[in-house]
């Protein structure tokens, strides 16, 4: 696998950060979790990002992730961190304790609460890749959260001035992943990776020349990925979309806790906490507080997900 | 004036937080500013707020701003301390560390970035109360900013159970605020405090019965606010109007910075920053980083309007 | 009453289109529902706007609309007739059908469907007024159906233009009633109409200069619009809030449906024609094709709240 | 080609509607420009959508232009006709009418300007397929415009049910469509078409099993897609690839016109038309009042990146 943090190829999943039922880190799951991963043959792991709840928990908390992390990986695959907060300032202090941790590259999303202007983005990367110097720094563009997108052409600026080394997109919106691909090209910055957040379209991204994908399902089900990513690359395009097909369907776990009872973050990290449980890979299916957590009988319900998708003997 | 920290009534600025030409928090511009509101007649404080742009320092930029003002307004009026982040655990630490430095009420929002839900949020405000103990915190409602509007019902239910001792109104829906004040009555629950967020409807908003203002623009004119609530508890209407008609004419300051070069909050707080620079109260205009600021051309277009507002001799 | 169609006050009910049990206009229903408002005192009608479904209807039950309410009314007040449609031409074509008719005004959205700009906007205005000829034209600003916000300089530029006699706002934004409210004063256009389209927040509207209000709760209860009109008029404030809070509790109708079987625009018409129904006023409490009906059980909710309301004895 | 008004396969150009300066239809240019399509291969074309400006024509400009196609066409492929209103019985008349003119087939989106419900939404495509008969009626899902997302599994049903022969998916949302194609296989429901709206991911659309197209684009150049849709009817996903891409920055004309003198709709429509009165195919780019038209500059800025597409010698 030519896989690096500064040019990252394949499967990257966003790792959840799994938490006791008081709500502290439970790192003996969070390193079975990553076992499950490279078992599952991903070339990297993105901790702290937003299935990670990175933004629910404190510096220490922060830091025993980064810590658990980097030690389980042991240098196989590059590790990356989320450096997720509401300004320069704030990402810049979690950059800088990710670096001290030892991770691989960083990831930082435009500022939020605040309403930002593309100048002030552009402000934003530029001292943020101060603070990250050698480490390789991608930009999250995930408006549904921060309200803002990220422009594709302010993004291969920030990459031709060596600011950052790629994006990863959950914007959901393939037309402007496939501008990317195109503007990159346009620039022949072929060093500049492009990440789908997308796990339901992977197969076409893939195909279009998106370099590889961080699929929340990923924590659930890596070796799907990575049977989706092997198959593109030996083109073998039905294969990826039968594949991608299968975890199309099993995403429906998302859909099983009730909405009426709790918000949409918490029923899809709840889903993949709760997989992860069923799977016996994580000891509790518990999400932060104040995140209401998933009943028995949803997590029944995912249970027979699993089933269906062949995930439990 | 009989206004507490758990019964606030009357003009509260959200101050903004003053910043040197290197972005590090400027005490003697804050005291001045502090000084500025006593003088104007406000009848409380309210820093870290979105005004005072605390999602974008430090916590060791929070700490000066929280230390400067206690020990400035020395008792003379309530202090109150934004606690605005993502979730529950940081948010609590805020609130802790305002405890610590001395503020008479806290002001916490629902989390933010991850998607919430009421139950959600209550359970946010049950923890966070427990952690303000004696410190009566008041509950923040600003949808633009957080992506979810608190509901009516459960703050009159979480000021029944003493959780909340009031809510910051910034939604700038007057149909919301009326239906607060009419649930509040129907509640009988009188001591529960009630206040907008919004600068421009303020004569309304207390003639239907909210206790008082926490106006950006306040900053800048403290006394015009401080007019229009005494207008209005006097029974002379049309004063309170012309008065509020005159600070919705000085609002256009926010509409002087070009919208195509910055955010739009960048050109809001820079405008009352300006304002201030302009009368002489802070030393620097400048917004936190990474926001645009203002330039000479748009600091003096702001300047002609505090001249036609009679801010300037 | 000073009112007249070129320069509007007071209590201008938009009427809902009663129907029978097959979707025809129930003619003799809207006869009573005319008198209804007559007897409440209102000063205008407002017939074929959002409240009547007139994008629902066909352009001869529109006919029907008009000819019943022109006889109906009889001279006694204005009667103005909505010419909702997506474009010039079309909202041109019903124009021309209710000068026809006899109307005393026409009511003009921004074409919609298609994404607009305020220079097609006005462009839009421009031609309409041209076939309105005589007829005064009225803008109507309701965002959350078109899509787009009309904006205050715009209007009150056509205003002076002669082009449109005034605007109805129902943006549900104070703020921006009240910039129209100066800017109409700065642009010393006395003759041209506000009316608010927002039934809850009437007092206060009328307390800083609009003229009247254009209430779809106003079908129900009409009498109680006009008691906060006269109410603002003689100087009593009080006695004006007293009302609107009863009103904005009586708007509670709008609540009792169940949104999980229907949508927003069927439940609130639906509250308003079950009123009706249940004062006896109309004979049947069907909306438009295709919208869902309430339940009997719902229809009995709207009673009890008309109840609570004193509407019945 | 197998392609049916039942059964649509491959491109089905959304056709514009060429108007005169003085904006009549110009059926000369219609007819020219239904022989530019014939000439490019599509498999069908549709007039009266979105990009026919359908929602801004009068009854009598609707009747010519239904008329005008389907002489013109002479049965060489299948004839479809928008019929898109804010009501089911508004909607209805159009159906009544296309058919009458005969057409092959019509397209209806939900109700819009009043809120709607699923349930709303059944039951106005339920009363149109009756009104339909034996002409197939395709779905049209476009919330942008509409405000509502048409779900899948109602989708299903009513295909199930013989209501709509397949959907016209403008949503942009990837997962949405590839919702559709897994559901419509689970439910064995082979015949139901489905198609894109989205003219820039045609190829992985059609790649993961989406019939055909109906491309904006596809007014100017219709080869190009013929040629994305044989390339991967014969496997070469490559060859698609390479098409697609030289459209997607084709596409970029819709960019050259000044978005702070005009809305989104005119700027891509007024694209469509100039680049179509470059080309030779219609006589006039003016696009329907009171959308502003584009300057001279702007299509000569158009008529550069035709050129550099390769579509001027």
């Amino acid at each position: 696998m030519t896989t690096s943090a500064q040019h990252l190829t394949g499967v990257v999943p966003p790792l959840v950060t799994p938490l006791t039922p008081e709500y502290d880190v439970d790192t003996a799951s969070l390193a079975r979790l990553i076992n499950h991963q490279l078992t599952g043959g991903v070339s990297g792991v993105f901790v702290l990002g937003t299935s990670g709840e990175g933004t629910f928990l404190t510096d220490e908390q922060r830091q025993t992730v980064l810590e658990t992390t980097v030690s389980e990986v042991s240098g196989q695959v590059p590790v990356l961190a989320g450096a997720i907060d509401t300004s320069t300032a704030r990402a810049g202090a979690h950059i800088a304790a990710a670096q001290k941790a030892g991770v691989d590259g960083v990831v930082a999303t435009a500022p939020f609460y605040a309403a930002t202007h593309p100048a002030e983005i552009e402000r934003h990367f530029t001292r943020l890749a101060a603070v990250a110097g050698e480490t390789p720094m991608f930009a999250y563009d995930i408006p549904s959260r921060v309200g803002t997108k990220l422009n594709s052409a302010l993004m291969i600026e920030l990459g031709r001035q060596g600011i950052v080394a790629g994006v990863k997109d959950s914007s959901g919106q393939e037309t402007s992943l496939r501008q990317l691909v195109l503007d990159r090209a346009a620039a022949a910055l072929d060093g500049f990776t492009i990440m789908t957040g997308s796990e339901l379209t992977v197969d076409t991204s893939l195909s279009f020349g998106v370099d590889g994908v961080v699929p929340g399902l990923g924590n659930v089900d890596p070796a799907g990925y990575v049977k989706i990513f092997d198959s593109v690359r030996s083109g073998d395009l039905a294969g990826a979309r039968q594949e991608q097909d299968r975890l199309f369907r099993l995403f429906e776990i998302i859909d099983v806790a009730d909405r009426r009872r709790m918000g949409a973050s918490s029923a899809a990290l709840g889903a993949f906490k709760a997989g992860l449980y069923v799977l016996g890979v994580i000891a509790c299916p518990v999400t932060a507080y104040p995140s209401v957590p998933l009943s028995d009988e949803e997590i029944a319900g995912i249970r027979s997900l699993l089933e269906r998708a062949g995930l439990l003997d």
